[in-house]
């Protein structure tokens, strides 16, 4: 993610001595037009990667450029192109590796394109969130925004940003393109779902708890229906006293499970909507001296570093959230730069696939 | 850590038509002085939060800014001033947990004082990291930077970017205030190290493990010293085969494990440098049938989530890392505001406070 920048004049290691500030001379767009024999609108044009511009000329100025080491003065653009070189990425996400990745996506297409990120994590729940982002990107001038879920998944708070001239891409649980006019990177997590109950399923598992995750994320309803229609296609009744609801955490795992285990006819497998409810089932069950997988299977959602490092490893689904972020991100630049980011102005889907792991085996009678 | 704006003319949830972009009308300082009956000048030394004007000067220009829901443009504010509203956060660490505490804290103090995050992971160990550090305060005329360890402890860097006047605050691993001339924040891993290998000693162990942070962090050498010292104090030899080299990482401390379970004379206890080394420690146990506790005792540090989900819960150091990244925070913005930020310009020191938890009890013989 390190770019690599021109080094002619640079002031040096020099062991000034302790809070000694100096002041930097900064070379100006003029002295490059004045050193490449060129007009401003010229220089202006190269930098700013214009197709209109003459290959020996373009050579002549970006000659200039690097002998004197010019960076162009990012505000000053800013202003003059009434955009801003920086996106935003808006989320509200409890779980630190979702958020890392997603951030590390981001950052990735903003390092290719040009861009810097600034992050701006809030309050999904909030009745003014609309006018919060709004506020957020015309205070900065940030050139647009990549929106995760929840709030990439709020019609009326899109709407609103759409009709305020704000520009943006979303990430969002689908299991087909919306097609409604607004640019997303869309998830299919139904299909994945049922890849991970038909698996439970094949292993002879017949009654499998289901944890739901937060109820404010499309993935929510969208993973419970791939369960749901795992257990259909296979003639499998759907008994509710082996749906909990909860949220995407770690306790709410833990409690859930503990629900489930006080059931007279326990579950033999419990599906955990994503891997940290799932790290909360197994934790339930070492302490309530449950064998994993040899008494309950358990599976989880995401493929997080934290289903690799418990013990054993969880079963999950691979969600390549670096990938996805990284595609929404370039797909907002190729919106703003008119020489594009190199990915096609449609929106694109993305699947997760099934991670088999220690956690989930055959089915044997649990211990009464 | 979301902030309230005023609410007065806004655009509503109209229900507009999907893709279509509005035009925005933004106030300007004009409008603000003109409707309050004061000059420029004095709406924005208003803004600015100068204190050089009367009570009820100040009340009728603020009820102006209220009335027009003018929000001052950042990036004119930024020419003028020469300093830009956002702050940089620069780090290098793969712990997310570590991550994410440092972002949140920061942000909570951009949020108080009126600041945007940038945010620049970046590998600390690239020769140009200074060039790259100075051009990317330059292009995006960033007021300062928060600098978190590794880098925050590289001195030749330190005192080039202050060698070209980049402002910023490092948080740094130190038992005292280093007075260096560089303002910081330092967290006291040695004596902090020295309490959890205390607790071992006092539950009984005398061969216990260590194994080693990332060589390029300070906090290393700093937590074996504390280790070091308290093995001293109780005149318990140091034996070179309990002190393994690693890194930061489960992977590690998985691996450290291994080694320290095949020597002859097994440790009864294992110092991680950090949770994820714990993490690590703990997960080699269970895959050699090893107990813990009551065969091994486990003892982490930083107080990560990670250390709380983990079975048994794990023996840690809490790090506080949310507070230090808001109390740098607040001490970089303080030296960027006239008004300060309501934290004092001296160099202040955090103690990392002993936790106890499940996964450290007293000796027992090891099952050979």
């Amino acid at each position: 993610m390190r770019r690599r920048h021109p080094r002619a004049g640079d002031v040096g290691y020099d062991g000034a001595k302790p809070g000694r500030q100096a002041q930097v001379n900064r070379p100006t767009i003029k002295d490059v037009a004045r050193r490449a024999n060129v007009s401003l609108k010229t220089v202006s044009r190269v930098i700013n990667n214009e197709t209109s511009v003459r290959d020996d000329t373009r050579d002549r100025v970006q000659r200039a450029i690097d002998e004197l080491n010019y960076a162009p003065d990012q505000a000053a653009r800013n202003l003059r192109s009434a955009t801003s070189h920086a996106i935003g990425l808006v989320y509200d996400n409890p779980n630190p590796y979702y958020v890392i990745s997603v951030q590390n996506g981001v950052l990735a297409a903003c390092h290719d394109q040009g861009f810097g990120l600034q992050i701006h994590p809030c309050d999904s729940t909030v009745p003014d969130l609309a006018d919060e982002l709004r506020d957020l990107v015309q205070r900065t001038r940030l050139a647009g925004l990549v929106l995760a879920p929840p709030m990439s998944e709020r019609m009326e708070l899109i709407r609103y940003l759409a009709a305020n001239g704000i520009r943006f891409v979303r990430i969002i649980s689908a299991a087909e393109d919306p097609d409604d006019g607004y640019p997303c990177v869309y998830v299919d997590d139904r299909d994945a779902a049922y890849d991970i109950t038909e698996h439970l399923i094949q292993l002879g598992h017949q009654r499998i708890g289901f944890l739901w995750g937060g109820a404010a994320h499309r993935s929510s309803p969208e993973r419970f229906k791939g369960y749901e229609s795992a257990l259909k296609d296979y003639d499998i009744p759907l008994d509710k006293k082996l749906v909990i609801p909860g949220d995407y955490s770690f306790d709410d795992g833990f409690r859930g499970a503990r629900r489930l285990f006080a059931l007279r006819d326990r579950p033999t497998a419990i599906f955990g909507s994503n891997d940290e409810i799932a790290a909360g089932v197994l934790a339930a069950a070492k302490a309530n001296g449950i064998d994993v997988p040899y008494e309950l299977s358990i599976a989880g959602f995401e493929d997080s570093p934290f289903s690799k490092q418990s013990w054993p490893a969880l079963t999950t689904a691979k969600q390549a959230t670096e990938d996805i972020a990284r595609h929404a991100a370039l797909r907002l630049i190729a919106e703003l730069k008119p020489s594009g980011s190199g990915v096609a102005p449609v929106n694109r889907g993305f699947s997760p696939q099934l991670v088999i792991r220690d956690s989930t085996a055959r089915a044997h009678k649990p211990a009464t």
